[in-house]
């Protein structure tokens, strides 16, 4: 596929720039992916994410396959019609979810039995079921199913995963059937850095769209994601997108745009919006504190975002206090915001080459504690 | 004050059109105010509130006293500035709160004593405070303090509480002092003719810039509200506006206007948006009825909101199933848009000289179950 273009390269990092080319519109990269799980982005509207300039949203393929079922989204007319969202969506294939579930029933090489979380029926997924639940939702980028590993894990463990991953992987090969749609494979090899290479060798073997580093910043201490990041990213086609999953701050996401990842998603801005915590160029403060009561400035006095021209601290303390929805509202746009907008000055920084200063200076002012 | 004029009058009932002046902008009656008790409408920001066509909100005094306190509101430049609303605002008093609370400790002529829903502090609060309150806020429409009765109430308890409501009013006459706010007077008299007709008569006599209905639908009979309000419209200065607290139903709303009533508010809308009942043209629909699951078509085919016009039934209905804050938002926009839209064609009816036609019309194609 010639979906991606690398358009732009730091010269003393490996951070660099790249359009991907999609079925709903074209997607500038490094990117954040803000969280859609159920079909919405929690709290936040198709409008409004258009407005803070979202090039591509994240949905969850096993959330939809168990409600409203991905037969119901199909006859919807597809996903971005179903949720009235008319660019670029990435599903993932709900790996994590299952294998994070108390009521996980038995794994096999075959596929995976497991108890609804919603009304306790049981279900069976297999590799390819998850892909056509991805093709009927429509999605411009689907997620190969994997079986990832918390940290720590045995090496036994961690091998068992791996090579069912790579198993998977394998069959997934002969199944993908449309031309509208990219499939993602996603490296896993748990905290092991021979796994990792191992892992991440034999998927670029069986070859992918792009390549998704999966089961990172799942437990491991931060410098271990760094040098596994490494291992992989040295070792994934350098013409080929790059996703790292679930990840993260906005520390994480710098220090693996670093390394050339170009695709991000996490729940943070969404749910730390939703639980009174707001991202600023100091770092994220939590509006529910006393200090803010009469605080009459805006959440973060360089954002231009809407929120940040409108509303004051006090006011959003007190919409929090109070147990508006409005507070979850208002704070997750100024979140979204906030991530959209440090990928936008980053891409820039790229392209100027100036990556490195950027990401110093970022680092500097923002507390991340 | 010359504030209020009517500009048209229906001539086979009592409805009519007019224009109330008020210090953030003109609305036009009748009209319906969103319900912002804590200094938001919930779920709605402002700018969709303007958007929906909503000329004036209700806020309520007593909550805002308590949380986050009038004089935070004053040093935030009063509660326009505070939340970002910029055209009218009528203010609640809070007697209808207060005397619901469980925790009421005592009342007398002097004011009530009670103890904080929020965090069992007591307080004391008297006519002449519940008014501070209100010019602290800074809001164009301040409502008197007054005690309501439930249905059904004995004729002494009635007597009661009106006859310290004439006292309350009698004693604030001397206290107002803003230029820029109206303040409306309240009629009790329980759901006993002659003391609905005492209550109107003394209340008037000691004159406001606009008179409440208060303490209707609280329990009693249709039949029994509308001949009460009959007795009151007739009572009550024709030059001046008539506000029906907390009603009602679309059908409420339409009877009232027939009798010469000019505002109105009412939690309905919105609080039954974020239960998962919409507003239409034929009736309320619970969005979490199965039936509505594969239904791919808008809220109400009638209805011209931009909810209706992007979105459909199933997947508002997954959204509610799934427990989105989005649901909340979206259903709450149609239901306010459409009780707004109601009031904007009834009062295009009454110009017209079509009231009646246009009310035997709604009420033929809605059903009120």
């Amino acid at each position: 596929m010639s979906s991606f273009s690398v358009t732009g390269v730091s010269s003393r990092t490996a951070a660099r720039v790249g359009l991907l080319h999609l079925a709903h519109g074209t997607v500038e990269t490094p990117n954040f992916m803000p969280v859609g799980t159920q079909g919405s982005v929690k709290a936040i509207s198709s409008e409004e994410l258009e407005e803070i300039g979202a090039d591509i949203i994240l949905s969850n393929a096993y959330h939809l396959y168990l409600r409203p079922g991905h037969d119901l989204i199909a006859r919807a007319g597809g996903l971005h019609q179903f949720m009235q969202w008319h660019r670029p969506i990435l599903t993932d294939s709900g790996g994590y979810q299952i294998f994070s579930l108390p009521a996980l029933v038995k794994m096999t090489d075959e596929g995976v039995t497991f108890q609804s979380h919603i009304d306790g029926s049981t279900h069976f997924l297999t590799p390819e079921k998850v892909l056509e639940v991805q093709e009927a939702l429509g999605v411009d980028i689907a997620m190969m199913f994997d079986q990832p590993v918390a940290y720590p894990a045995t090496k036994e463990a961690t091998k068992v995963a791996m090579d069912r991953t790579l198993l998977w992987a394998e069959r997934l090969k002969a199944k993908r059937s449309l031309d509208t749609q990219l499939v993602f494979g996603i490296v896993q090899g748990g905290f092991d850095a021979e796994m990792r290479i191992e892992s991440t060798e034999r998927t670029v073997e069986i070859g992918f769209d792009g390549y998704a580093l999966g089961g990172l910043s799942f437990g491991e201490p931060t410098e271990l994601t760094g040098e596994l990041t490494e291992l992989m990213t040295h070792r994934l086609p350098k013409d080929q997108p790059r996703y790292m999953m679930g990840v993260g701050h906005p520390t994480d996401i710098l220090a693996a745009v670093a390394r050339g990842v170009d695709l991000f998603d996490c729940v943070l801005p969404t749910r730390l919006g939703r639980n009174g915590c707001a991202y600023t160029t100091y770092g994220r403060i939590n509006m529910k504190n006393a200090q803010y009561v009469a605080d009459f400035g805006p959440l973060d006095p360089d954002c231009s975002c809407k929120v940040c021209q409108k509303h004051s601290r006090a006011y959003l303390r007190h919409l929090y206090k109070s147990g508006e929805i409005l507070a979850a509202r208002l704070v997750t746009y100024h979140n979204l915001h906030f991530y959209l907008n440090l990928m936008r000055r980053l891409r820039e920084a790229i392209r100027r080459d100036q990556f490195s200063e950027f990401k110093s200076g970022f680092e500097r002012s923002y507390d991340e504690d």
